[in-house]
């Protein structure tokens, strides 16, 4: 049964899940600051909204996914946004990866207009956003997130519920201070390794034969090896998701102190221009303090 | 065709190693500093020597697995030191985790009596080893690692060569940086999404549908949720691991600052009294921290 | 020349901040969110109002100094906020030390109405509070600077000018970064020497025979080795601000590995239930840590 | 009372001391591993030896200040070391600055001999060598100290005993770690202010005016200001120093997560080559992390 959905934001991630969303059948109205990213959608039939309260007007779902917190508050509480004309009964449903307590902010906004708030992190790059694979780990009212479920299964295959507003968020920072270090830290072992004289591709197999082999680290390493840093995922937003799982730790009195060591790493590769290339681009700044390469040879 | 072998280190897994040359039909004479360790070995038809010398008296090859760079520094040099007996073509093969700088120093003076000398550190735990499926990294003559290759097939699947005498440790000291951040990392983001509200198992499950799995915290995961920290590999060694990477990085020059902050983690868990513990014990020292546990409900 | 003042937030600081004001001859109409705080200002002949709005009303300057961000937001633009009330071509000073970007948020807000802004973050004790002797790092305007120094020299001894709206606090996230660590490395010192054998008062005397003695550790010797941790500055506030130095880090681009680490120190102090006593009983989770003391024998 | 005296290692510190002693009417017999450096010595009417074992022959006191822990051994068990001639009743003071484990070994070692050792840790620069203003610390037998006092009072102002042997060395080490500290926490606090638009001088001056001023930070900041990393004390020393304190950690069971981080700093700025400037050099590392410089302007 297909809905009428609002869409904010159409950047690398956005795109092809609203086009995803048409396709399967849903009537979208998109919205995106910079206007002409919106042309693609409106070549495959969608609405065009000039502001997020046109989008999200007589909306059963609005989708929204921006870079940051402040995009998200300005998308919900700014002139003309969403709260201006969100419908009670209607489901807002958050991918943006912002700070939960912001998050939890813009729920009790929107609450107080009769409409329901979902945070629902994602992961996955675009390939996955493109053949409607992510994963969602959402935050919220139990039965909202059900009546969500058919339209968050055209984007993904996988949906985990995880608790009250915000605790999708809390989820995904998690996940990604995990998931940066483990990339990191494979990235200080190469280097150790490359400057006492074992050759990458060697420690790359005794670690495969290791439990410690992730399927992130098989996947990087050529890309690694071959110093191709095309961004999947790029540096400057995993160094932005850091800070805000710092920030979690800060908020839940919970200490990181490995994280804060691999944030600054993140951080000091941004400062050095790296920001824009993909996050395992962190492996050319531990090169640099090292004086080694890790390349094949 | 059976081998003479002196075997040195009769530990948690030098015991089962040892075992499985014998039933692969060598001559064993093995040797440990407390005798009583050797009884299960001289039932199964081993002789039992009281001196490393003894142990090496006619060997074709020495096997040492013991627990530090003075360890080996003791068996090797020390008054009756296999460097009193050792035959001029023999080999020494140490699996000892040591500095890769005494471990060179090691290879230089049996190459003084005419022996030859292979660092050849070991991944897998006891289970591994009684099943003859440890992992080698060897560092040393490419020959000299050709010939010992039959010998190292007994002990385990898969054997690496890294390069010349010291790389296997290099090696294996990369690998360890890798291993245990891979696991500190984990229990930082249990602990994060425990303490903001998010169930373990859930955590768990939404890392189990990320590209950062690894087979490591598949397997510690059940253990940690549990609270059971038998030891598969204690803590203290781990840690002593990782201060051998980081004097590792101070030799080579390479800056490792998320290990830095990794190792001092280990370190603290063990001066709360952890050390006898598995390694994954980490997780009770950041549970403390933060004031929360991971446990399954 | 005796100046109309509406002062808002009575604690620690405040509290004699206002009482010097009002022994200087001027008129104050005081705020504080608990009520009760305001009577030894009643009793000194203070006006006493019941929101922000009030005390801001027909006063030239308006003083502020709150706990964090939130609550400085809350007194400038929430209901009844100061907002509401500012006189065009009054001058708020505010004295609270929170994130420069919501202090400039503010400056910002204040200017709509004519009015002008000057952090003004402060450093020295509750001590210094009553003596009107505390330093002041000030951000915003130079003539408004030089407008509001009489007011301040009421207040302290020494009157920073920093630059533009926010550089006051920057300047003050800064010192407390240096403050904090000099502090806290203090304690790594002494329980490092104190476990392997060396007294207290020796590492102490060798310290002060240094280039690196410090007055700040002269001062919190003697308390540290009597166990005596009667907060001057509570360990919860640097650790908010050291969390504040972290964003700006963070915001400008600038890695701290240093202060990443020694933040998580304070916040694992804090998590260990210290967050109310004086921030040297960070040598308490550091002696905890290493299981020894640093007390006087 | 004028004693006769061996004195070995005559580098930017030894030069000075070895001068000094002859001065004040010493009859000293100098070694120097390259020969020339003891030219000036034997202008200055000072016998010069071939081997340690010469200059310690018939000595009453033997001095040694040398580069690191496998310098010291080579001058104490190598081939012509001292150990082959020193005397029974001799005294050996060794200002090197070592492992605390090393020394203790050193000084077994030539208590075999009848002799008795005294681990003497200097702080003070080759300025104060050069006017006998250094300050020692000394581990060892207390009787051992006092009789060796008229001898260190020719070149240091300043002699703190810290107990049995070896804890001269820990006091040092913890020492450094805290001056080391000073230094760098200034550094990243500068660079943040800087970053942030605030000028490196109103920054020193608010340190200035705090508690957390230091005589260290006084003097270093000029020459920082100025970019003159003329080296007072090498940065590739200082961070020799700080792996023996993290190593004296490991050994005791004390974690050190600030220094763990501090290290990692230094280490990463000898990387980049400034291992032979002055250890505030490590000023520039921080200032290229961030992209912005703490010079006047």
């Amino acid at each position: 049964m297909p809905n009428t959905i609002g869409f904010i934001g159409l950047g690398i991630m956005g795109q092809p899940m609203a086009l995803n969303l048409l396709k399967a059948g849903h009537r979208l109205t998109v919205y995106n600051r910079t206007a002409g990213k919106a042309e693609p959608l409106k070549a495959a039939s969608a609405q065009v909204a000039l502001t997020p309260a046109a989008a999200a007007k007589g909306a059963e779902f609005v989708i929204i996914i921006v870079t940051d917190s402040a995009a998200v508050e300005e998308v919900v509480l700014g002139k003309d946004g969403i709260l201006e004309t969100i419908a009670s009964g209607a489901t807002v449903i958050d991918s943006s990866t912002i700070s939960p307590v912001v998050s939890r902010k813009m729920a009790c906004h929107v609450a107080g207009k009769g409409a329901s708030w979902l945070d629902a992190a994602v992961t996955g790059s675009k390939h996955g956003a493109e053949k409607g694979e992510l994963t969602f780990m959402v935050g919220g009212d139990r039965q909202t997130f059900e009546r969500a479920l058919p339209v968050l299964r055209v984007l993904g295959k996988k949906h985990i519920y995880c608790g009250q507003n915000g605790l999708g968020l809390s989820a995904k920072l998690a996940q990604n201070t995990i998931q940066a270090t483990t990339l990191e830290i494979f990235c200080e072992g190469l280097v150790l390794a490359a400057k006492a004289g074992v050759a990458p591709e060697t420690m790359l197999e005794i670690l495969q034969s290791s439990l410690a082999r992730a399927a992130l680290t098989d996947f990087k390493a050529p890309f690694i090896f071959k110093g191709d840093f095309t961004p999947y995922f790029p540096l400057k937003l995993m160094h932005k998701d850091l800070e805000l799982a710092m920030e979690a730790g800060f908020a839940h009195g919970v200490p990181m102190p490995t994280l804060a060591a691999v944030k600054e790493v993140y951080g000091a590769s941004k400062a050095q221009g790296k920001g824009e290339l993909d996050y395992a681009a962190v492996v050319t700044f531990l090169e640099e303090l090292a004086g080694v390469k890790v390349r094949s040879r």
